[in-house]
């Protein structure tokens, strides 16, 4: 798809996912969901996911692949993702994919959600303010580097194609649920 | 623990889940076994886990964590790899933590297997191994190098610890299952 | 020795002094030079090297190591960076290992050297607050970022053994000297 | 250029130079020299610099690349690494950044160079073979994972953009000359 950023990597993803560490019936927020695969592989354990993206376009197509999919339990919010929190009650758990203000998101966060929040990113200044936040906040549990290379053909054997690495930030009080 | 290798990190096995794409209900074998982490967690998804490993002590260690886990469907089998192997019938997805018999017990798994097979490998020869039995067997998909680091504090700020680099070789002929 | 840090990794001094670009004849500062060796491979290129260290027992390490390696045209300095470079009057490129007033050495780095800096980092924060010093001064060029892992046998074969990421963030007006 | 492969990654060549650690004066071969960048910035340090590659175009290249960069200490053979090296003396050092007959081509490196021989290589397998020769021929020192990644501003900061990973295999009875 044409959604700046694309698709997680399926990599960054299973681990995500094993650091929400989502249980049966969580109710868990996707902050930036951009094409909706996180949102659809947290929807196979979740009991509710909140999927919200400001940009029409996106919420258009993470729309679309979730009925393609079959995921029933998700609810979808084109909007900021401050606007959306401040109006919803708890949260079990938060997946942060990408957020124009994610001071303030972590903030409600951090109040809302009693597990886990994980937060991607690629720049260096997402992985800084999400750290400072964190710890601003006394939830500040880790933060992953990850470097995925994956194997290709070429004459005569195989190399490893680097991905993007992506950091993977994690807070919270407690596990999830 | 004591054990060679020690356990799966983390990340690693999230990735070697994904990649095996355990259905409920399915058989899988996890081919030297060791902690038995990766068995516990399969547990969680699957019918049955066949937990292998030729070294007792693994085995031991694996059977008590797996006791203090619930997890009531893995069944142990201390011995030679191979040797298992031919004696069970088919299996949906298997996993490979180690083993000193690779091309033999690929070889067997390829009959055996009707899903998803993951080799984790720490050795470039386990890796080039795996790689060219599963190309000989027509079965290979793909290898991914995966490098893990993470945060640690020191003296005002955070750094990433790198952790030992794994090769996660998948091959199959179709989706676990 | 007992130097927090440790000396350089070589490849990661390797990168640093041909992204430093020394030519025959050129000054240049070596700020927090610990054990001394970036100053003494320099000094093979280099007319003169200033090394500098606010820890007396680097100092001492650093000359007895420049000693042994018959490198006659390094001038050590003891004491804080910022007070190094305010009595200095030009350099042809610099080199900061280590710092604890990183902003204002770099504004000062910006005054007195006409080619090229060269800032190692393993922190966040350092990456983030080199980045940030260079760019407000507008000689910012590029940052790398480098993880070298080595070889390493075990049973039966090689495997690779990660050392810790390095930052090497690069600034300047113009090539070296 | 349209070479293959392309120009070695200026990181990858400070390391590879350092670990070849040539001397003033040295004779060293650039084995598939490509585009002859290894092989100038050898020339600056070395007597005589032999560039070898079959492929007439990147001898062309490499040819005027070098004249354009005034490095007369360079020789260039258009032909097969193996044919030229049965015909030469002695050499202290050696590069080699590609090669279709690498074991041969080892075995006859082990034979005349004095010094390190460097071999680059981004397949699997070619770091196999390359680990594989130097052991039977006694000559192993070590082999380096090269992984770099590069910074690039994306919309409001900088990540980071991950180049291809290097093999860097080190052999040699002793010090460069």
């Amino acid at each position: 798809m044409g959604l700046k950023g694309g698709p997680t990597q399926d990599e960054v993803m299973a681990v995500s996912l094993r650091k929400l560490g989502i249980r049966a019936g969580d109710r868990i927020a996707d902050i930036g969901c951009g094409t909706g695969k996180v949102s659809i592989a947290a929807s196979l354990v979740a009991g509710r996911v909140y999927a919200v993206d400001r940009r029409a376009e996106a919420i258009a197509y993470a729309r679309q692949a979730a009925a393609e999919a079959g995921a029933v339990n998700i609810d979808f919010f084109e909007g900021d993702a401050v606007e959306f929190l401040a109006g919803i009650d708890r949260l079990d758990c938060a997946f942060v994919g990408g957020s124009r203000r994610l001071p303030e998101v972590l903030d409600l966060l951090s109040e809302k959600v009693s597990g886990t929040i994980v937060v991607n990113a690629v720049m260096v200044e997402t992985l800084a303010e999400a750290i400072c936040s964190m710890k601003r906040l006394g939830i500040f549990r880790e933060a992953v580097h990850l470097q995925v290379s994956r194997s290709a053909e070429i004459a005569g054997g195989v190399m490893f194609k680097p991905q993007n690495p992506v950091y993977i930030i994690v807070g919270g009080d407690a596990a999830c649920s």
